[in-house]
């Protein structure tokens, strides 16, 4: 009977004792008279010493067996002695780039192109460490506030977001979509659970081959009933993001209890008094603007997250609720993180009346929407949500310039595998 | 300032206090002098007593001020007396079917077609909240086993399964399909994270109108590295099942600590003995003899689940691992649960020569695969993993007759909406 296998991260409780590890060669370095093996699994790397000749080559799948040994000049202080070693796979071809190097010494493109092996290395996998652990924050503080999981259809018959960048499908031969977003699902389930968030693929077909446009991305998506105004969804978004920040402690974001907010109204006179610039009238904030507001928070209010509120209505879409007391705003917000947006929200309408007087008033016809309205007939809560793209996320937590960086297996405009 | 909301549930928390509720009426029963109005949040029932005539029609979102009164008459033995009534919302028109009977008087297909408004009955809702407690379950069951979560393409450059069944997409004017699984993805992921799964949908172009086939469902996928066989995956299956079980006790499920198991070739010999049919030859079991087996097992083994394993490698996919020992049968497993397959799993080829040798054995090219075989050409652990459909699990713990129960709005051969 083997003896079980040991986790690499578990060796220092074994100091004395004779053990299994398996994992990968990280790097063979052949000495005179000595062979130094770097094995990596999947939680850390450990020495191996073999005093004969030779070694696999780097990943080569092995398991080793021998003396764990304190050796203050090994990485992590522990090393294997008088192994014996045993192959469980050896590689058919060496990988494209040298995986045991500090960094990858390729361009993004060939990471990407052999990306299965490329996230082999620490570094490269570490950003889906983090997405992994930040997803399951979202979730524990949603859970914790009474909402429910769901999924819902990838495949629709229309366009949620809008008539452009979707997919194209043929589905039993008729013509149908990937869906752009949940909305319309989580919008529904709010007069079913109250509470719904999803965490699910979504599809853009984005014509832009920029660093941070993916034509699948995870979104997390979240709709509340029961609501007063959007305030009460900034509250619940604070949570999760909170949530998440606590799952990557390594990260050392703060998520203030209140996170700053400023109605967009407002953030244009300080950007024409920060910047010099009028950017009155526009009916959104540019990229410039975004990073000039999101300085201003973190040097007023010692924030790296900020609200802007009230977008105004005419660029937002057709279910944004209104501001009540100022018609031309919106109860909608974006949250802003580091200089950029990372979440976009806000209070829907609920009433049917409105629903048609909003896509009368826009000149869009109500047919394709003939299933989302007929929702509205039927009673449903103030609610509203929001949602948030996980891969922008960790690109902006671990300050990845590309978010396809956090992408496992991004798909874009070009790239279509692996 | 409005007093906070109490949920239904909290009630008894608040005997003679006074409290405000929020929901949906029920049930507006109206009596000589007095009405009724049941009202419905996402945690339960609650009674609101009016003395005076009226009071709005089912359906209509509310939210009710009152007294929380003692009445062992009344749902739940508690009301709130001398109420006001607040409209949220008003229904445009009255539901397709009453909600406030015990069952829905509607076909499935009418309930289908009226999903979002079909959901709010306690009933037919049961079984997304079951789903929802199921997947936290699951991911419970896995976290604690080292695995991580991951978000793989579901656009993918060719068919993972097989060339049939598979929705095409274009995709920037090229062709692409609908991913039928995370297979070639989990696989890869092996050799990163050595333990992983994947929660999201799956897509198949079926072209079969049953109770049990959907157009997407909604798969858990697990993988996992240095296995020894196909007897490593059924026991972390064991495990994710036994967190599902466990998260639903309203169910009752017991999974056994050994799930009993029974070879292919000694279930057909079972089923000749049992049945006085003879499938020896047969390379699969008859949905029947599923049935059957899982009768036994039951019997014999007092378990509602059973490990089928060393399925003939002839009906297998061109991955799979065969019986070192008997070659013509594989290292794979079905799980069934209730008489019919739930889980199918086992370990797959990871030498990358084993993988040309088995496409060339079954006259495929490799040229579809030039992805999935390149990350076997780096040195891949021996690994497995098993998938499992959300659906059909749920169908199956609770009884239901027809998958799309299952499903909160279902995609099938005729079905695009809602």
């Amino acid at each position: 009977m083997m003896i079980s296998r040991v986790l690499v991260a578990d060796l220092p409780r074994h100091v004395g004792g004779h053990v299994r590890v398996a994992g990968w060669v990280h790097r063979r370095r052949r000495l005179k008279s000595v062979t130094f093996l770097v094995i990596r699994d999947r939680t850390g790397l450990a020495q191996v010493v073999l005093t004969e000749p030779g070694g696999p080559p780097e990943e080569t799948v092995v398991e080793v067996e021998g003396l764990v040994t304190v050796n203050p000049q090994a990485p992590g202080g522990l090393e294997l002695t008088g192994p014996s070693v045993g192959l469980l796979s050896e590689p058919a071809e060496p990988p494209p780039f040298d995986l045991y190097r500090p960094t990858v010494q390729a361009t993004l493109p060939t990471v990407l192109d052999n990306a299965a092996v490329a996230l082999r290395h620490p570094r490269l996998k570490e950003a889906f460490t983090v997405a992994a652990a930040s997803v399951a924050g979202f979730r524990s503080a949603l859970d914790g506030l009474g909402f429910t999981e769901t999924q819902t259809p990838k495949i629709v018959s229309s366009a949620t977001e809008s008539g452009a960048n979707v997919f194209g499908i043929d589905y039993f031969g008729k013509r149908a979509f990937l869906a752009q977003s949940p909305q319309f699902y989580k919008q529904a389930l709010t007069g079913v659970f109250e509470r719904v968030y999803e965490i699910g693929p979504v599809f853009r077909a984005e014509p832009h081959d920029t660093a941070r446009h993916l034509a699948q991305y995870t979104s997390l998506d979240a709709e509340l009933g029961f609501i007063d105004d959007h305030h009460d969804v900034m509250a619940v978004l604070r949570e999760a993001i909170a949530g998440m920040a606590a799952a990557v402690p390594s990260a050392e974001v703060v998520v203030p209890e209140e996170i700053p907010e400023i109605h967009f109204a407002a953030a244009q006179e300080l950007i024409a008094r920060l910047s010099g610039e009028d950017p009155r009238g526009e009916p959104d904030l540019a990229p410039a603007h975004e990073r000039l507001l999101s300085d201003w928070a973190r040097r007023e209010h010692g924030s790296e997250f900020l609200f802007v509120t009230g977008y105004p209505m005419a660029k937002r879409p057709f279910y944004t609720h209104p501001d009540p007391e100022r018609p031309e705003y919106s109860n909608s917000f974006d949250l802003l993180f580091r200089g950029l947006e990372l979440v976009t929200g806000g209070q829907r309408l609920h009433r049917h009346a409105d629903y048609v007087a909003a896509l009368a008033a826009r000149g869009e016809s109500a047919e394709p929407y003939r299933d989302y309205l007929a929702v509205f007939a039927h009673g449903m809560p103030p609610h509203g949500g929001f949602a948030l793209g996980l891969e922008r996320w960790t690109a902006r937590l671990l300050g990845l310039p590309n978010v396809r960086q956090a992408t496992l297996f991004p798909r874009d405009l070009h790239r279509l595998t692996p």
